[in-house]
C-alpha cells in the first residue's frame, strides 16, 4: 500500500489524498461504504461501482461466522468470491465481538440503557461474553458454537479473507465506561496492537487502532502508542453514543499525535451531518452503514435532507427523489413509484433507495474533495 | 397492434412471429414474465431488459388495490411509471378475483383441498366473494373495503394503467368444477367477454378469453364463441392442477377453432418441461411465474435441471450457476457465493437468482425460434 497526500488544506487540517492497493487506486477523503457478509445489501458489485463505491469495507466477525474464511480462500480470496475488483478492508471483528457483551448489555447500537451500567462501572464482565487477556470467547449467533477470537485468530482469518486493508484487534469501549474500565481496556488494546503486527505475515496493510473513550489523556496516550508502532495507517474507534462534539474533540486530540504520512480511519462514523466536520479535522476515510441501512427502511438522502418514502404523499410526486442528483435512479424512477414498491413490499424499492443514497454519499465526499482542491475547505 | 405471422411449422402447429405495439415489437413464440405490481420482483425495468424480457404482464387487481390506477394514470401511464418501454400486458383481475373465492376456499395455486368440493360440485358461491351477473364482489386483501369488479370495471381499470395488450374479464373455473358449473360460468364469461368489447374506448389491444375447464364441448363452444368477436387476439385460461396431460390437450381443441391470424396467448402456464409443448401446440405468448418465484425460493433453473441453491454443499462449488449461459451472473459470481448470501439471507441472491432465471427461460425460447425457423420443431 501506499499513501500519497496531494494537497494539505491551509484553512483546516484537511487533506487530499491517493491511496494505491494492489486493486487501484481511491481518491481521499473517501467515504467507505459497508459490506458487512461480502455484499453491499440488496447491491450486486457491479452496482456497487456504478454509484461510485472506490473502496468497501467488510466485517471480519460476520464472514468467520458465515461462509467461514477458508470457504471464501477456497474461491480465491474475497474479492474474487464477491466480485470486487477495487481496493477492500476488513475490520477487526473487535467491535462486533464486544458488542455481543457490553453492548448488548447496554444496548449500544440500539437504545443506551443503564441497567447494565454498574457492571461496566465496577470493572465487571459483562454477560455472554469472556474477555480473556488473548482475546474474547463468545457463543456463535449463528449455531451457539463456543469461538475464540483474538489478535492473533483476527489476523489469520483476515489474511485468508485477503482485503487489501486489515486492522488490528481491539476492544472498542462502550460510552458509558468510567476511565478505570477505559484505562485497562486500553492497555489490553496495545499489547494486542503489538501482538497483531507479531502475526501478520501476508502483504496486507495493516491500520492500529487508536481508542480511549472519551477521556483526553488516554486518547493522547493511544495515540503516540499506536503512532510508535509500525502500522501502514491508523484506524480510530469507539463508540460516542450522540455526543458528536466529543466525536470532534477527540479527532482533535488524536490527529495531532498521529504520523502525518499515514493514512486515517474513522471507525463507524459518517453521518452527513458529520462528514464535512471529520474531513476538516483530518480524517482520510470513514465507514458507515448510515445509507444501506437507511435506505432498508425507506430513508432517502436529498440535497434537501431526509425524506421518508413510506410517506403515502410521495405516491403523487413525480419528481425524482432528488433533482440535483445525477444517480441512474433519479434519471429513471419517480418518487411516486419508488413508494409505490415500499408499501407494495417490493425488495425493488430497497435497491433504487441503497443505490441512490450511495451515490448520493460519494458525489457529497467528491465534491467536498473538489472543494479542497479548489482551497475552500 | 399489428400481429405477422413469419413462418408455419411443417413439422407442428408451432409458428414464428413479430407482434408490434406502440411500444416496440417482439418476436414470437415469446415467454412473458410476470411483473405483478408494475416491477419484476426483485429486479429493476433496465434489469429485466437485460435478461431479455420482450414484455411484461402486470396484473390488473392488484394495482387497483395498491396503489390505484389513478395514481399509476397521474404518472402518464404504467410504462412511465415503472420506465418501462418495451410491450406490456395487464390481464384483466379475474383470476385474482376468483382466486379469492373458490381458489381459497380449494387451496388452488397451493394445496389442492376437497373439502370446499361440495359446493363447487353443488354450483354453490365461494366463501368470501359474490358472483353476481355483472360481476364480482370482494373484500380488499389491502384494507378489507368492499369492491367490485366485473367486465366495465376492469376495461376501465386497464385502460387507466395503459398497457400495449389488455385481457377481457372472466371467470377461471377451478379444476374441480364440474360440467353444470363450468357450462353456467362459461356463459357468464362469455356475456363478459361482449361487454369488455363494447365497453373499450382505447386504442389498446384486448384479448378474449377462451375457458371451458376440462370439457372438450365447452373448450370449443368457448373457441368459437370468442373467435367470433372482434378481439385483436385470445387468451386460454384454465386451472390445470398437476394435469399437463389434459392441458395439451384442451390446447389442440381450442387452437383449431382460433383465426389463424390472431396472437393466442397461454396464460399463467410455462414450466420449462412445457414450453416445448406449447409452442409445438401453437400457443404465441405465455406469462409463467416460474423462473421469479422459484429464485425468490433459491432455486436456479440450468440446462441440466433446476438447482437448490439453499444446499451447503454449494459453498464449496467454484462454477457458474450454469456453464453454458452467458448472462452477466453466470459471468460474474460463483455457486459458492450466491449460497452465501442465500444462506446469509442478502436480498441480493434473490435478484442474482431472479435475473439469471429470466435470461435462462429467455433463451430457451429464443431457441425454441431458431429451431423453427430452421425447419427442426
Amino acid at each position: 500500500m501506499d499513501f500519497k497526500i496531494l494537497k494539505k488544506s491551509k484553512r483546516s487540517k484537511a487533506r487530499l489524498g491517493i491511496l494505491k492497493t494492489s486493486h487501484g487506486e481511491i481518491e481521499t477523503p473517501s467515504f467507505v461504504p459497508v459490506a458487512t457478509q461480502a455484499v453491499v445489501k440488496t447491491l450486486t458489485s457491479e452496482e456497487a461501482k456504478a454509484a461510485g463505491c472506490q473502496i468497501l469495507i467488510s466485517n471480519t466477525f460476520h464472514l468467520h461466522l458465515k461462509p467461514g474464511e477458508k470457504l471464501v480462500k477456497a474461491g480465491g480470496s474475497i474479492h474474487k468470491f464477491m466480485n470486487w475488483d477495487r481496493p477492500l478492508m476488513t475490520d477487526s471483528g473487535g467491535f462486533q465481538v464486544f458488542s455481543l457483551g457490553f453492548g448488548k448489555d447496554l444496548g449500544i447500537g440500539k437504545i443506551l440503557k443503564t441497567k447494565g451500567l454498574e457492571k461496566v462501572l465496577l470493572g465487571q464482565q459483562p454477560q455472554n461474553i469472556k474477555i480473556t487477556d488473548n482475546g474474547v470467547w463468545f457463543r456463535s449467533p449463528v449455531n451457539g458454537e463456543k469461538l475464540f477470537i483474538g489478535p492473533k485468530e483476527s489476523i489469520k482469518i483476515q489474511e485468508a479473507l485477503g482485503a487489501d486493508i486489515i486492522f488490528a484487534f481491539d476492544e472498542c469501549t462502550p460510552p458509558n465506561a468510567n476511565y478505570e474500565y477505559t484505562k485497562k481496556s486500553l492497555e489490553k488494546t496495545h499489547r494486542w496492537a503489538t501482538e497483531c503486527l507479531k502475526n501478520k505475515k501476508s502483504q496486507q496493510a495493516l491500520f492500529g487502532i487508536v481508542q480511549g473513550g472519551k477521556f483526553k489523556d488516554l486518547r493522547i496516550e493511544s495515540a503516540k502508542f499506536i503512532a510508535n508502532l509500525p502500522f501502514d495507517g491508523f484506524g480510530i474507534g469507539g463508540e460516542f453514543g450522540d455526543s458528536k462534539n466529543l466525536m470532534i474533540k477527540m479527532i482533535d486530540w488524536v490527529i495531532k499525535e498521529l504520523s502525518e504520512n499515514k493514512p486515517r480511519h474513522l471507525l463507524g462514523i459518517g453521518h452527513p451531518e458529520d462528514i464535512l466536520k471529520i474531513i476538516k479535522s483530518g480524517i482520510d476515510t470513514f465507514d458507515c452503514v448510515m445509507p444501506t441501512h437507511y435506505a432498508r427502511h425507506g430513508v432517502a438522502f436529498t440535497e434537501k435532507g431526509r425524506l421518508n418514502m413510506n410517506k403515502s404523499a410521495f405516491l403523487k410526486d413525480k419528481n425524482p427523489l432528488d433533482k440535483k442528483c445525477g444517480c441512474d435512479v433519479c434519471q429513471n424512477y419517480s418518487r411516486n413509484y419508488i413508494t409505490h414498491l415500499l408499501k407494495a413490499k417490493e425488495i425493488t424499492a430497497l435497491r433504487l433507495l441503497t443505490f441512490h443514497n450511495l451515490y448520493f454519499f460519494n458525489s457529497l465526499v467528491e465534491k467536498i474533495r473538489e472543494k479542497i482542491k479548489r482551497g475552500e475547505i
